[in-house]
């Protein structure tokens, strides 16, 4: 059981966005404005980012969702998404470009911490073709990352009975963005 | 010099919330409704949990940021914000009533992690009178700091030259709210 109230059975950070809407909104709007766009990132380069960090964060719930729907865009291989989530080192994983590799690289500092963050990490997306918006974007998700597993984990949410909800899930998020479950309630 | 191109000279997060509009307006709607808000916490509750957390992740500007705003308020003793900053023992922080130690335990607990939150802390910031809605606001805000403070010193944004910054910032941000830094741009 959580460890606060929640309105009805929808699982992970579902339950709480649709039980809290006065934040879930502002959350909705936030994961939106971080995933929901192509432009110096793709959406499948963004939310690789979201899952590779939920999983570092052994958060399963959002490992689940994000992977999902990374892989539901088509442009990035399953398997790679796969490779990459499965914790493998991400200098063996094959098909991984120099600038999604560094981009990955510099996500799982900011993971660690902010303080974590090598220079010699920035300049090698920068090298590798990364441009300011995508070296801040991936910094600015994998720091929003390390809030939405917190917030899920740290109040004890359920992940779903049955994992086909994810690729549901995945299916609404491309259609209607990540206001859906608030705008549900 | 930052990692990425700031517009301007505005220290911490406020050049990332300027430069980065895209972004930056969703982090300020979210802030407001994190921290601009008396209900079940006060606003100097809030703002002493961000401080918190800030403080234990080492983020110099946002520890002095939202411990400014924390005084700001006046219902919580300066003399006590100033402990629970300075990096004292919760349990040695006289003046801490017992549900506000509570919830600075929990969130010192999802700093950590969202796996680290023990029900026992979540048991006694109940029994202590917190309510759902407060040991949920304390759990993301916890949790939204750990994004703010990755942020704003993965991206190495620099810290005010004069710390009458944060005094004059937390003037505005009780006038204005969070969103200033983007309406100023």
């Amino acid at each position: 059981m959580a460890h606060v109230h929640l309105d009805g059975e929808l699982p992970g950070i579902t339950g709480l966005l649709a039980s809290y809407p006065q934040t879930g909104g502002p959350l909705g709007i936030l994961a939106d404005a971080l995933l929901q766009r192509d432009d110096d990132l793709s959406r499948a380069e963004r939310e690789l980012v979201a899952a590779f960090v939920s999983r570092g964060n052994d958060c399963e719930f959002c490992t689940g969702a994000h992977g999902a729907v990374a892989r539901s865009y088509g442009d990035l291989d399953a398997e790679l998404v796969g490779q990459v989530l499965a914790g493998h080192d991400l200098a063996s994983v094959p098909g991984l470009t120099p600038r999604l590799r560094a981009l990955l690289t510099l996500a799982g500092q900011v993971r660690l911490g902010g303080q974590e963050v090598e220079a010699s990490t920035v300049a090698q997306a920068r090298d590798a073709g990364a441009t300011d918006l995508a070296i801040h974007d991936t910094v600015l998700i994998a720091a929003a990352f390390c809030m939405f597993n917190r917030y899920v984990d740290g109040l004890r949410t359920a992940v779903p009975p049955d994992p086909s909800f994810y690729d549901l899930g995945a299916d609404l998020i491309r259609r209607q963005g990540y206001g859906w479950p608030t705008a549900a309630h």
